[in-house]
């Protein structure tokens, strides 16, 4: 099995090259050739015509000069066209390469009167709306190219850790916060049941949409160690704020924790990783379109944040810190036991910090049966986002289940017990919403703008 | 948002090494130093015991050795252990370095008796029954290994020719191939309507669970030109060949066709990239372990197939030649205008070709609504793995949506027709189902066994 490598290397075929490599490599400045995309904006002059040119792959496009104007005719904003031309430096400010036009093969009309993307700002809500023809807009273009470069940012960082990419099941019996709305799969007409319009369960048992992989990411951790996956999670959740979607995407992560190093080293290992997404893409073109309209103070804190060591904080001291907290009056009262709100972590974060802040230590009590307790019993480790070192005592694990009622069935969590029961080991884990990531590095202020095309209550376009 | 990179370029935080890394890196000889795994197999002799310590990180795992054999006091399969040594170049043959241990710290017990993974050979019946603990398995865990590299193939290739990876929904109100069976969420109780019992749709409309994401990024594709996913599919099929799953993971792209290249286009892009796969796993140790027990004809007929350049015929060709088939009986006799069976595909590939063959230019009717018909009216074109040129014509797709009896509405496919009224242009996609891939490359039988936690009709564990 092992056929020499060379014998099937060769590259049998290659793609034209995108107007983003037009934009970057080495171009010969007598070649002939042709550019396909859509124009996004035409200015017509009485002896020469410009138009940009995209097709979706560079935040700029390219600009296109047309020395001889009636090659513009019929040419209007959306239409998609096949230039023709010679690739030369600008000599204009704004651009670092043209395109000089001989010759347009029009692709596909755009009736400008009703196409839906002119070319005036267009508010958010309009676009979500046209949500099909939204990936032609700067700001939404340029979101999506950003989190396609965040996907490899994410899979090259895991793997230097030594971290195997999963997939783990969308379908599942479990639902592993043990609680919260779930979408559940509607029973089939079953022809092998006699009476009419009886229905039965495809599986044999309910199936939900799941809401976490964490569990299943812990069975294939007991075999791998190191595992992690960015898979779509669903909540049914009615709450209309802009942290929310019924469907999103979740990267969360499991590991072994060789050196017992809890909490702290998910604190590591989450901050590194995250400055390095940051390093992979802030300075790029994409991300300066998408903080273009973003207000100074914002972009300042992102930059302080990524500079700077991040700070650790249990719960209890965040608590008294709230409490002894001057000039801000908090609608909720912080009280050591309750669940901190999202004005207590901003005022965290924001005013006492003045940057990233790890809470640790939340009260046992506020937190799932999987967590493992601290030695004082009453705290688990615990940060934003949402990671724990797993419970791996049997014991311990079996008599919190028993207290939240999950059996230990074989459609039920026995499984999920079976991974301490057979050679467990201690280990750590998170979660973290994948359109907030996108939202923090892109400056973008509702999820909604994070995702291709979002769903949530009373919405699922397409 | 220039900061400099070096700022936050440090890093800041690593895990220890794995036992892949201790296997392949540089290693002082002299350093103690701790490995976290499983017990795989142990060896007691008189004067020295030997055990398999695996983290699923290798293959092969690694080799400890105890000069003090009361250290494996308590030792039994499947013990989680930390063990402390030192790493050397082991002079047995079948490994290339060891560990000599000094001390033991059991993490985790495991009782030899109950333990499901036993040493000897499980069936994969069995194992699928202990899905949960089955990644603790050699082949299961070469499975999940080789599934985690292919993923970054797939993602160097797009990248390299010029596409983004893109999230497409999984919640729809559309089904893409107009027809099957597509699993539907169930309604909730709404407390908003005054009678009891009543119910409501969460999205106010009904939602599938998505078949294909090919509509979803033929929208993208519009705005950024190149676009693929790899995305969870789902079908609620009731058979039960070693080719279904009822969840599956399906690799889709879509890309305009600069140089209206057609399916030829399609064929070289698949044929390249099926090769960059290859030649980026085979040769590796998860590899070699999968292909230990396959025959030697199907080595062989890979290994053949990584070599030459693949066959592309018509489908009017390929009925000719299967009607002309000597020394053959099949079941469905071969006729122009029905679908190619398995048999079929296997005879042409197998015997008539002698190696992969792309089968192009379908009867029209064979095949759905958004391929584009070729200018004899009768034929699209299309190969194995399912791709097609897309009807780009407006009047031609809507003529075929009307006989179709698909609507144009908001929740319809009007905004589909609307991708060819604002600019369309040609363009063309393929999707392939990853788990059938992994069985390619992985000389799997049943796609069962090339994704982790698999579901099928009545069967849904964790």
């Amino acid at each position: 099995m092992k056929p020499s490598l060379s014998i099937f290397r060769e590259v049998l075929y290659h793609l034209p090259p995108t107007i983003a490599r037009l934009q970057r490599e080495a171009i010969n400045p007598d070649a002939t050739l042709a550019v396909n995309g859509f124009i996004k904006s035409i200015r017509r002059q009485k002896r020469v015509s410009f138009a940009v040119l995209s097709d979706g792959s560079h935040a700029q496009g390219i600009q296109a000069v047309f020395l001889d104007t009636s090659l513009t005719d019929g040419l209007t904003n959306g239409t998609s066209v096949r230039l023709t031309g010679k690739i030369k430096d600008s000599p204009g400010q704004k651009q670092d390469r043209e395109l000089l036009v001989d010759a347009v093969e029009i692709l596909g009309g755009c009736d400008p009167e009703t196409y839906p993307i002119q070319k005036q700002t267009l508010s958010t809500e309009y676009l979500r709306e046209n949500m099909h023809l939204r990936a032609r807009t700067d700001n939404v273009s340029a979101m999506l190219r950003l989190r396609s470069r965040l996907m490899h940012s994410v899979m090259n960082y895991f793997n230097t850790q030594g971290f195997y990419f999963t997939h783990t099941p969308i379908l599942t019996g479990n639902d592993a916060e043990g609680a919260g709305e779930t979408f559940r799969l509607a029973q089939f007409a079953d022809p092998q049941l006699d009476r009419p319009n009886q229905t039965s369960e495809f599986f044999g048992h309910p199936a939900h949409l799941t809401v976490s992989s964490q569990l299943h990411l812990e069975a294939l951790a007991s075999g791998l160690s190191r595992v992690y996956t960015l898979s779509p999670c669903f909540r049914a959740e009615r709450s209309q704020t802009n942290r929310h979607l019924a469907e999103f995407w979740m990267l969360e992560a499991e590991w072994m924790d060789v050196n017992r190093e809890g909490v702290q080293g998910i604190c590591g290992l989450v901050e590194d990783s995250l400055k390095s997404y940051a390093s992979d893409v802030i300075g790029g073109q994409d991300v300066e379109v998408l903080w273009k309209d973003v207000d100074e103070v914002r972009r300042k804190t992102l930059e302080n944040s990524l500079s700077g060591t991040w700070a650790r904080m249990t719960y209890g001291d965040a608590v008294k810190a709230l409490q002894d907290a001057k000039n801000v009056t908090f609608e909720f009262e912080p009280q050591w036991g309750c669940t901190l709100q999202s004005e207590h972590e901003k005022w965290l974060s924001e005013i006492f910090i003045g940057g990233p802040v790890f809470i640790t230590d939340y009260p046992r009590d506020l937190k799932p049966f999987y967590m493992r307790a601290n030695e004082d019993g009453e705290t688990v480790g615990l940060l934003r986002p949402d990671s724990s070192v797993r419970e791996e005592r049997m014991d311990v694990l079996e008599s919190k289940m028993r207290k939240n009622g999950l059996g230990l069935g074989k459609h039920e969590y026995g499984w999920y017990a079976d991974l301490r029961r057979y050679g467990g080991s201690p280990h750590v884990g998170f979660g973290m919403g994948f359109e907030r990531l996108v939202a923090w590095l892109g400056g973008i202020d509702n999820v909604r703008e994070c995702v291709p095309m979002p769903r949530w209550a009373s919405k699922m376009l397409l």
